[in-house]
């Protein structure tokens, strides 16, 4: 406790940002579906899709300090993943850190806590993924770490790896795996465009898929 | 488990889009304030009104399998309902399936469980019920059935019932009260459209609907 | 139970539009971080910001016959604050209920429970801050009291009693400490605005708060 | 609305009771994984294990009159069960009624909302499966409906049908279907007697139901 | 904030004993259904009644410094009341503390948030309602205060307030009228017993409150 | 997906041991307020105190396939620890595979999940900490991973790690720490002792601790 570590490794800014178009859901399959944050994860506002190298705050509950410490250590598109070390709907970001953030270059915030001034958010357009709105204040008394893994939101996430978000939600991918992953997202889009063009035709899935002999062999009965 | 009803009743089209008009709260109480489901039931987006019959699934927590058969088993104007039998926020319906959907011209989906691909759905305009939004993929790997009553979101749903679906959830109406509910509902209408004339002129309804004296009664004090 | 206060003491109308203008975060650190209600209590439309004496209502659960009678209690530029005795969702509150409080100049509803008719609501733009939206509807069988102390979604609210409101969620202020707290909040911003320019200007708050040391003294390590 | 049907059929006593002895997994099982409460219904003491025709009740939230009415419909041996029209935890049973309840010879009640005097109920070893301990009081204001099928805890349950509850929480198994689901449950259990006594020797599940070459075919890989 | 009242008045030990012997759900009858506090309030451990003045604390979320503080303001036969300002499940007392308390003749605990060291609480037999078990510590950073109004599971309680406890929950008894409450619970005994006679002899409710003629007048159907 | 890992390192069973009898209150400071899990996970029965090596079980939302692949890779003195990839409160786990482990010398069972046959379980005295009971079985089609890290209520574990459970719930310890963290509980206990014996004498924790110089630095006030 009461770590802040200076240099991380950053994946390289292209795989980043082409994953970020891939979305939270294509990437989520790509990895075999691991990876993703719980559900309570929420944007404040809707239309956003990103992604970002995480720095990681691990802080206890009430208390803000470590996302001022943090904010000195992220870098131009980073963005920060908050971690209260006990469940905590308590609002640790507003519209002042935003302007900082902002000012520094950090994208966007994904915090397992609530958030307050999310009007101004809104008007900044400054994208936040949170479990909570609340204007609940919290203080600057305990110290906690930053760019230590942390669990948030019931995932793993480690400084440099991969946040994707967007309206379904966030997901985390790992530095070391971010091609690879991107390859697979890609094939994944690639077969989808396929399929949609042949659902939006009005075959079915059934017959796309080829399902009718499986579902007879589980049993399945047409009555 | 492992049915596939292929032949269901289904209510006069005419009454269906009627109770449409009404909208979830006035039908919910013309039919004795019965068949509404649980509140957690949030459109993905606002200013929908429908109502359409029901082709209902049951599936197991985590697996969306039946979702594919039972778009085969819907006509243009239907609804699918979908009730996990174990309590779940997983992503069992995204943009592919919207797009197959609409394609045979299912107006609309009540899922109680989670969705993805909620920005899509949205650009789309196809609408959702759920519990919940999140990337979290399912299997296909075991049966369920399709068009047998099932219970979704607390409420009993029977193939061909009729769903209503509005900003304010979603409610059932059984296939054979169609039409009575729909007379209760215009008649509530009707007087609500006098009642609220008399309210937008500012008389109370402690006035209009004579509370005063049955207040009086339970002992009320004005002090 | 049972009682109606009829003449409550409210504050100074300038006073309260003042509170208004500065938002709930603002007023909620302005008093020492005391007064909000919990973060459940959400807008069913974003955008506004408001403040305004409260009239409060307590009564049972699933029984909305008190609001009625709170209404006549109610004068131009007031809230109603209504607080069911035990936890609910259903839905006291909807469009005709609007429609009266709006004839009779009522700004506003905050209520621990849920309303419907969100959509009529939202296109009346009449502002509603609630636990839950649904179409369950209540009945009128048991009274309460109008204009008595509560505690809604956690806090305690007297008649008279500021209430602001916007989409970070509601605060209350006590009617005799409105002046005071809308001196402290005003400095607040005052404070606020120098401080946001310098981090706009990618100062950071480590330096701006100077912080360094004590974190220094709280242990925190760079490595 | 407001409808007590006072004749409805009953499974056969021997049946009820053999159901009773094989407890609410096995029962589960034998059925299809169907008709399962939502595990929220927990009993007030442990170590009870029984099956009981239900007595159905409908009644609003907060209001406990038609509990009142249902006993007299009640015989002995049967269960009652109680299902709010909304989501409640007010406490609608206590001592006083299980008094009553057992001088008429009703072996036990689940209830999707709150009871109170567990105290005097453990005493009494009278058997409660319930959402909630609440010593929140209820009205008698509005009256439901006994004997009409009701969906408690997220399962439809007729009058008539058994309830079987124990530890595990509580399962509803169709009349019409006692005989058949008791040999299925007798089945089941026989299996299990000999599944445990190879399991409990240090034979592998793997080994017994012979999982391995499945296993591998699904690509698990040992490394 | 930060501020202790050493002085609050304290009712009447009889008076106090004498709600203890009541238990909770008749004194939340006797004062109208007031001053439960919510149902989350659980026991750690079963079969205790009690009833005691409150000492109030007022914490920040994660730190139980002032229970420190407060533990020098109890006197014998008193019970600490703790309501965090923010929700919260950390643990913020434990066997040290229970151990200190006793020591200083404190009967028992109610906090709106977790506790620890459940198995030597038990051992010790010191009661407590929570709304949770949980290890996680809390600090001792920032001031709270003690003996001043605080709202605690939702319900009012001042200093010096009666607060009774048992296996159905926690009620809190206005210090003033505890005389009064105490006359009303204990005429409701009296009633009660003569109906409980009733009951077990067989006497339905329904004629014993002569229920029968108002069901049928709301429209109760026997069929 | 799809990897068991057959050799794990583990700790030395000495330390585990130590480390049990310290409990899970003392072991979650001594290691700075980490490694806790939700305070959702609860023991089926009360009085157990335990550590053992992890097992860890990564498998998808109900689906108890890898359970049983696990039993497999686990030694005499081993725990369970499994995480099911998205929320889920079925029953994966009863009293046949509690045999098993038993037979295998498995000590325990930690589940994000529910489980069932509790009376079984309870009466094998076989420990398990679950976020649910529910009789709601599983099936066995899709593989998940065994002995990787895994995140199971909000905490990381590795296999191997050691996890220390007891009434207040379950904690987690480095595999590579647990000798350090063992020596820092050690301290504690001793300290605890010696503070215990001054707070049972009356002695306040004001002065054994020295609080009062900074209780007065941070303003407080007595009144």
């Amino acid at each position: 406790m009461g770590v802040v570590i200076r240099n991380i490794e950053r994946p390289d800014p292209a795989i980043v940002a082409a994953l970020g178009e891939c979305g939270v859901a294509t990437i989520h399959e790509a990895q075999g579906r691991t990876g993703l944050l719980a559900s309570h994860m929420r944007p404040i506002f809707a239309g956003v899709r990103l992604a970002a190298p995480a720095i990681t705050v691990s802080l206890p509950a009430g208390d803000n300090w470590m996302i001022h410490v943090a904010v000195e250590q992220a870098r131009t598109g980073d963005i920060l993943v908050v971690a209260p070390t006990s469940p905590s709907t308590d609002g640790y970001f507003g519209e002042l850190l935003a302007t900082s953030l902002r000012a520094r270059g950090i994208v966007g915030l994904a915090i397992d806590a609530g958030v307050r001034d999310v009007r101004e958010l809104t008007e900044m357009q400054f994208p936040v993924w949170s479990k909570a709105v609340s204007a609940q204040g919290t203080v600057k008394e305990t110290i906690g770490s930053v760019n230590v893994p942390v669990v948030c939101a019931g995932a793993l996430v480690n400084p440099g790896d991969v946040v994707v978000a967007d309206d379904d939600g966030v997901c985390v991918v790992r530095r070391e795996a971010a091609a690879d992953i991107l390859e697979k997202a890609r094939d994944r889009v690639a077969k989808e465009d396929e399929t949609r063009r042949r659902l939006a035709s009005g075959e079915l899935s059934l017959d796309i898929y080829g399902m009718r002999e499986r579902l007879a062999a589980k049993g399945l009965r047409y009555v």
